[in-house]
């Protein structure tokens, strides 16, 4: 991928890349070109100490659109009970001009001993780490740059307390990235900072759940989400799932006959949660036909969704195989959004939906930073939650991610990024696909080439096993997970990942291909092989030396 | 305060001050001096990539100690059946030699686009921001740091997972730190980091609090902490208060005569909530003796103690008044830690406390970095609740306080900070202290002067005010609170800090001088005296003209 170089005006980096999506081809939604417009017309941006903010100063009016759905039946007696801060409250009286305030304790940016930061980031469109190397650029981050009108951010303000919806600066961003890509369909959808989604799941949990509730999600799900509603005395209800992802049809059959007195008396769930694109763990990525069939189901069974979407912008270019050309990349911005599975956001005129995205797949995990978008109601009943629990999100993350994303990318530069991860995902995946095709036995391995995301899903025909019919799934599937350790390489077993617990009668392993380097993940899959040929007693392999790396 | 030049060796920064607190005096103890043979004589240092880590890898034996009491008759039934996740738990593997991991989805630290961050700090002793511009030393932070063998942390860590205990890097200081100032008497305590203590309230309530519950904190006490507990159904408890906060007398009062009856048939509480030092509103300070007596209650009805500390470093020298001379500061690391009131922590035999510091007051609250110091049973539970929410602290915060605190400074210049920090909050403490002497009405306005923190506590005789009688305490104080803020002046009123909510018969005003400049602390002061006089009818004070900026 080689687009013409970035140009760089005004300190706004705009990317190599066309933007086909001008307002003059979709004039009612909001295109990258479109921001600084939209911009230009909204109130001066405030963005000092503590300042208070939310999407609605930094969205486009879309009067015209219905409101969402009210939740009031569905939010829990803790949320639901939930009152504003005195203290944050009498933060109105800061803007009036003049006033001391003795009031609130925030601590003097004096002391905080960080006299400014400079960050090293990729200049667009020349994001390899080589290249970062070479030609990378160098942001400075002062403690005074708004009062010296060097930036509308700085440490005086990212080093202080904040509000729990996220800084002014960084709110602004991701509810245009999200107006930009999503487009929502209802008048009042809104954004909030999160420490990331699994802050924000176990704080919707606590607004949506109540002890001994029945939830529902994929049959085999995120093990981190199973074990933060486990707690909560939250009851999964595994669908059914395809290679497309979680099975309308399963859902529809499991609302429709859902028997109160075979389920401890409890009425039918309410809540779906689910991972649409390039699903942990199995990879599996929900079409576009196939979200629509979800959302009306969840219509008629009046479902609200947590939409988990942390691997939304890894999906991938199509898999072409070994020995075809690969697919051409993205030529546009435009194009890049074509190719994209519509989110279940984008589909949601009802506000039924809570989106969950992160930057940690797409920028970096340790900065615990995402957002969610859902509306008004939902927003503002996670908001007060935040108040009191995380509060915000680390300042240090939050100017780190302004510097990059508003001072250096810009939203065409991190959509030039999101390209460039897609493609690099794409070795990742074709890689792994080609090391499985070339050391995994297809008599009793299968498996469908992932669409997004970071894992691949291996089935494992266990009926095959020497001991099938003798040993139990979980024995045989425990036998392979050590058979492989003592090769040397770790698989993640499926059964961690049974929404429901317990065994199935099926045997999956899930391995990534996100994070060890693409030679590493070869010899993986080898060793993986061959421990599956010693477990089901097939003919060997001839080895080529990799797993014992003497010839690499 | 001018302590002599720091010296630097090998990277580790040492402090001007004698550290006379070296084993030859308490041989038993952890002195800064005796952190490096403690060190030396540990198993090596392992910080890689979501390393596993715990305080005992790093704090002294005291095998012959006894072990912390049990609390799993306290512990909900929401934490008591927490589980260790799978996939956590199979990064045991991750020790084989050679083995080659597909199971953890952690993305490849090849795709953050951050090459290097560099972060300017003040040298030991120089620590104010003129001295930091001037002498500031800048600490590069790379991405491969630990592959380098420049440092033991770097990006590549920092930027991907890490475990809910908090980096291995930053765990080893908070537990070092921790042990040199507190010297736990019980054998099996430990640290993990926090996203800030409002975050560890929060998970600490849903670890001992059922709904119902009653629990015990001072009568004036921190609205959030109050916020955080009244939507998981708790029903605060406030107990009085004096000049040294908590009254030990009618902790036991409403102990031992607690009457399930009248209160909803719940037993009488077992969990009291403290702010020991500096207490947030009133800035009361507990003695060493106020301490132990609390603790000998404690101990009498088996409370469960929160002992929140964030202003434990904001321990001012003595007030000496306007016109005498300032108490001289601490000559030596061992004056300044004799002059501090010993913790609760310091006092517990029986492992029932659990200590909350922060690093929001005393670095930056942008940091979003606390840490928990407690039992192990309790630590535990602590972090596995911790797992399925925050996660972690920012790495960009972890890693950035490491520079600081470990590369930077050391134990021993991070004390001088705290020193310095003392010293500058006198100053400031003093210069509202000072304000209130000259400007406030004595007639109907009385204080204390406070020990520690960041707040200053005025109480209002209201019995004097015209409407007294015919107006609620309510009315009076919101007069008051509007004719403040109507002469420029925002001070927080004393009911919002009610632990049990509603009005008292007394009121009560709050002012910080941790925020403004002392030029504005003092303007702000001179209009709320300018208010009460205008509310209580008082005659009027020739005015200096400071309050309408006239003159300065």
């Amino acid at each position: 991928m080689a687009p013409p170089a970035a140009t760089e005006t005004n300190g706004y980096a705009f990317s190599g890349y066309t933007d086909t999506s001008t307002p003059s081809i979709k004039s009612d939604k909001l295109s990258i070109n479109g921001v600084p417009a939209r911009r230009s017309k909204a109130p001066p941006f405030i963005g000092g100490l503590a300042a208070h903010t939310c999407s609605d100063m930094y969205k486009s009016s879309i009067a015209g659109q219905p409101k969402a759905k009210r939740w009031d039946h569905r939010i829990t007696e803790e949320s639901q009970s939930r009152q504003p801060s005195s203290l944050k409250a009498a933060g109105k009286y800061l803007s009036i001009p003049g006033l001391v305030s003795l009031g609130g304790g925030l601590p003097s940016s004096q002391y905080f001993p960080i006299e400014h930061i400079d960050v090293k980031f990729p200049s667009v469109p020349h994001f390899s780490e080589e290249e970062t190397e070479a030609l990378g650029v160098i942001k400075r981050i002062g403690k005074q740059d708004i009062a010296n009108d060097k930036s509308i951010y700085d440490l005086h303000v990212a080093l202080n307390y904040g509000q729990a919806t996220g800084s002014a600066q960084m709110l602004r961003f991701v509810t245009e990235h999200t107006e930009i890509i999503h487009h929502p369909l209802y008048q009042d959808w809104g954004c909030a900072l999160t420490v990331g989604s699994t802050s924000a799941l176990e704080i919707a949990f606590r607004m949506l759940i109540n002890r001994g509730d029945y939830i529902l999600t994929e049959a085999y799900t995120f093990s981190s989400a199973a074990e933060t509603a486990r707690p909560l005395g939250a009851i999964w209800v595994g669908v059914d799932v395809d290679e497309e992802g979680l099975l309308p049809s399963s859902l529809d059959l499991i609302l429709s006959e859902w028997d109160p007195s075979i389920h401890n008396n409890k009425p039918k769930p309410f809540l779906l949660y689910t991972v649409p694109t390039g699903q942990n763990p199995t990879g599996a990525t929900q079409s576009r036909q196939r979200r629509e069939e979800i959302y009306r189901i969840a219509q008629k069974h009046d479902l609200f969704i947590i939409e988990d979407e942390p691997y939304f912008f890894l999906q991938m270019q199509p898999y072409t195989g070994a020995d075809a050309p690969d697919a051409p990349p993205p030529s546009s911005h435009q194009e890049f959004f074509d190719s994209l599975v519509p989110s279940l956001l984008s589909l949601d005129i009802d506000g039924r939906v809570m989106r969950m995205d992160s930057f940690s797949k797409i920028i970096a995990p340790g900065l615990r930073t995402g957002w969610i978008t859902a509306s008004e109601q939902i927003v503002e009943r996670f908001v007060r939650h935040s108040e009191v629990c995380v509060q915000n999100t680390a300042g240090t993350s939050q100017i780190i991610l302004f510097k990059l994303l508003e001072e250096t990318w810009g939203h065409a530069g991190f959509i030039d990024w999101l390209i460039y991860m897609r493609l690099e995902y794409t070795k990742r995946r074709d890689n792994m696909l080609f090391a499985c095709e070339q050391y995994l036995p297809r008599e009793v391995a299968s498996w469908v080439p992932p669409m997004a995301g970071m894992f691949h899903w291996i089935q494992i025909d266990w009926t095959k096993h020497p001991s099938f019919g003798q040993k139990s799934v979980s024995d045989v599937e425990d036998e392979i997970f050590h058979a492989a350790i003592d090769k040397g390489t770790l698989a993640s077993k499926g059964s961690w990942f049974r929404a429901e617990g317990g065994a199935a009668d099926e045997i999956f392993f899930r391995c990534t291909f996100a994070a060890a380097p693409n030679e590493q993940v070869r010899i993986g899959i080898e060793r993986f092989g061959d421990a599956l040929r010693d477990a089901f007693d097939l003919p060997g392999r001839i080895s080529n030396g990799l797993s014992n790396g003497s010839t690499h």
